[in-house]
């Protein structure tokens, strides 16, 4: 699609202000949007329309999607909970390609490699448009321009405010559990598809009109804990299987062996060290990456030679993160996805490890969230620029394939530290100008390659801290050069006009756009 | 206050449609009233207005009230964790008071005699008048028609139900709770205030304009489990103290040593035996009067001797209850307030002892609650008549001395007993007309007397189950006749015209008035 009109936002991108036909708001600033209005007010509900026993399980989840009113042109939603095993997302798909459905919106929490089968449903028409993070087929497809509409992709903490405030109408959640009860009461700890949380579901079970819980796994209520509470629930369903287990989450999670990731690993948890991040009672969230893994066991050692612990850690959880937590070095993991099979058995067996939410954690339209609580947080990024801006969302070459999950919503955290390889398969990542903005680079404080670290100007108080110490402290300018020396200046990725996706800042306003890849 | 237009209702009671200035319906039958409209949609906020650090806390309560916006005529809600050992909703209008406030409208979930202290603001105009259940000395206050304005009682599900509806608009919560953090995370499980939830105080944090939690325990972030979230709350007070621990929670709980109600409450064992409800997998509910403990305990020994367990107990929690829990007599106990201190200290330390809201447990306009999925719940009356429509807030002089708490709601369980004594003080309790219908006789299944149990002819399959028991079972008029032959015809109460109070069905519409008691 072309647009007619784009304006330039705070951070100097051209954006539309009009997207699939409605309006957004272009990025004014890191807190300068001040919405207005209310929170979406869902129609209300009366117990005599629901069975009075509680038993609200109809026989499948072609039933349940026909008495929802399924039709043409609704919003359909789903979480990524059960990741690149989720068999739900197809399901529903094929059923209404079956009913002859058209246009629907698809607002997933984000899609992975399984959903390659939507493919052919975007092409049919069956769906006019996905709005909600692309990872790998989906996203090369939509950055193609082959996908009718815009995508338009959101943070965790994002997807719940666009909910909460009505910018997206959820017509139908369905909802996938690995244990549920028939009144519709869901967690994901238990069960063969257990997937530890379904926090993502969170502001679809309290703002969509029609919600199906579906499971593989029913119990006599109640399902405890009830992560996603019956009371929102029209309709359960069961199926033979929701999720792939061994997709759902890995076996185990795998600290990085690479020499040059575990370098970046300890750099980044020196730095902590060196301006005494790490002290008694603070509190850190790292990825589940190789090197955030590696960083995380690196804050470890530290904290044992010094006898002081975390006050908490951000989850998403693993194996290691639990190994911490059951020694002692953190009180609480404040999880809000488990990755492997060890976080969920701590979140079944550990009071203290506790889940959350988008709402807790990330969303922006409400009274605080937990982000800016978070000493230090441990990012990844695909380019950095001399401006301490970050993509994370697309590569250099323009292709969208990633999505940005909590990304934007932890750059609220008080120090933000992005460890990235200077160059990856000789493609400079310290650039000029990041091919897509994702962060603005206020927020971000920090960037630790393998041949420094560059501090955001804006943080006297790290670069004072910083200056005795031994670490490598270069300029972001000093990085980009070496980078630009060992790679030559990086070519400009070859792209359309077409805009093929938005990115939302944390508060809805756009923050930058994703263009169609020339052929 | 004097009505000009009152309207007969589904259960022939006269009752205005104007109250206070605002419409109200009348009660149209159970199930019949549809509410139409949204859920009460309250203002955006951004993150951008509160301190990024988290920190919300505010010198004291004062200063929060002035930053909240106090103003003449505003709903300031309070929740009743607290019981008599509350101290601060006496210090908000102490506030007000000193501040030159008047015509506040108070929003208690209960209040007590620990309340009597708001009766000389109720007298100078501080407080204009108050929506909730009044125990004690402002009942009386009120009964006498001494308050200005009309007292609106509704159950705890309708008080929830009204904030959703937008029916109350709160103002100003104020939260008291037993640990918080700065963040405004909160909980009634730890600290010397602990009062175990705070449940009753979550339509208040998720819809009032402006949140202020207080507590006398403030923890470093975060505080676990937080049954109140921070997410929801503008500043954090800490006081000196916020309760007085004695009054909160009763060191132990008794069960009754008088023979009559033991007898009442082996005879609603016995009853729920022999018509097959004490089964495998069942649930019950029993309040914390010594009748209803007892009950509970007859229930623990037929189910040892049977060698069966339930699958759930809904609480108010006491020890009698944890006993069962931690016998494994029940798999779990849904909590709606802890009764004495070793329901704290359960819901503390056993994972299967779980905090319930008035939303999961009683909201009627959602998509069902958990009241409907009780097996049998044990309730109790002031007076019950021929029709099975039976009193809970007044007594037979007319004195509004008594809340609705949960048990409006609880009368959607499939079995409903209510264990009574036939008379009490030469009072019948057996009755042709109940002085105030809080509930109608169509949910109310089985009287249990001393001298016999009645079971509602609509219940023909209790009555066909009871039939070769050796139970003592009569019809409701044969116990209204033995009353009336021991005691006599018992006397009308002496009633002014002048409404004092309306009296809430579970869906907001009015079911019953309370008159002026004439002097």
């Amino acid at each position: 699609m072309t647009y007619s009109k784009l304006v330039k936002n705070a951070v100097g991108r051209l954006v539309p202000t009009i997207i699939n036909g409605e309006e957004h708001t272009p990025f004014l600033g890191v807190g300068k949007y001040k919405p207005e209005g209310n929170r979406y007010a869902p129609k209300l509900q009366t117990n005599a329309d629901f069975p009075l026993d509680g038993n609200k399980q109809v026989s499948n989840l072609k039933e349940a999607l026909v008495k929802s009113g399924l039709r043409d042109g609704m919003t359909i939603s789903t979480h990524h909970h059960f990741r690149n095993g989720d068999l739900i997302a197809n399901h529903i798909f094929d059923i209404a390609k079956e009913l002859g459905i058209k246009n629907l919106r698809w607002f997933p929490s984000a899609s992975f490699p399984c959903h390659e089968h939507l493919v052919q449903y975007l092409e049919d028409g069956t769906i006019c448009h996905i709005e909600g993070s692309m990872n790998g087929p989906l996203g090369k497809y939509t950055s193609e321009g082959k996908m009718n509409g815009t995508a338009i992709l959101r943070s965790h903490g994002g997807r719940y405010q666009a909910v909460q405030d009505g910018e997206v109408k959820i017509d139908i959640a369905v909802i996938g559990a690995g244990t549920a009860d028939a009144f519709g009461n869901a967690n994901g700890v238990e069960g063969s598809s257990a997937s530890g949380l379904l926090g993502f579901a969170l502001a679809d079970s309290q703002y969509a009109d029609k919600v199906i819980m579906v499971t593989d796994n029913l119990v006599p209520f109640p399902c405890i804990p009830w992560q996603i509470q019956g009371n929102y629930v029209d309709y359960t369903v069961v199926m033979d299987k929701v999720g792939v287990p061994e997709r759902i989450i890995s076996g185990t999670t795998q600290i990085t062996k690479s020499p040059d990731r575990l370098y970046l690993a300890e750099l980044t948890a020196d730095f902590c060290d060196a301006t005494g991040i790490i002290r008694e009672g603070f509190s850190f969230q790292a990825g589940a990456g190789g090197t955030s893994l590696a960083v995380g066991q690196y804050f470890a050692e530290k904290m044992r030679a010094k006898g002081i612990k975390a006050r908490f850690a951000r989850g998403g959880s693993n194996k290691y993160l639990v190994e911490m937590l059951e020694e002692g070095l953190v009180d609480y993991i404040l999880d809000g996805q488990t990755f492997d099979l060890e976080g969920v058995r701590s979140m079944k067996d550990n009071a203290n490890h506790v889940m959350t939410s988008p709402f807790t954690s990330y969303n922006y339209h409400s009274k605080g969230n937990f982000a800016g609580l978070v000493d230090v947080v441990i990012l990844g990024a695909t380019e950095v620029d001399v401006n301490f801006n970050a993509n994370v969302v697309t590569h250099s070459d323009g292709q969208l394939l990633h999505g940005l999950g909590g990304w934007s919503n932890c750059l609220f955290s008080k120090t933000v530290i992005l460890p990235v390889p200077l160059f990856r398969d000789r493609i400079p990542v310290v650039v000029d100008e990041v091919t897509t903005i994702c962060g603005p680079g206020e927020l971000i404080d920090v960037i630790v390659t393998e041949r420094g670290i560059a501090i955001n100007p804006l943080r006297t108080d790290l670069i004072e801290k910083a200056k005795n110490s031994n670490l490598p402290i270069k300029t972001i300018h000093e990085l980009k050069a070496e980078a630009e020396k060992i790679c030559g200046k990086p070519q400009k990725p070859s792209l359309e006009e077409n805009i093929i996706a938005a990115i939302k800042w944390v508060d809805g306003t756009v923050i930058d756009v994703v263009r169609q890849i020339k052929k």
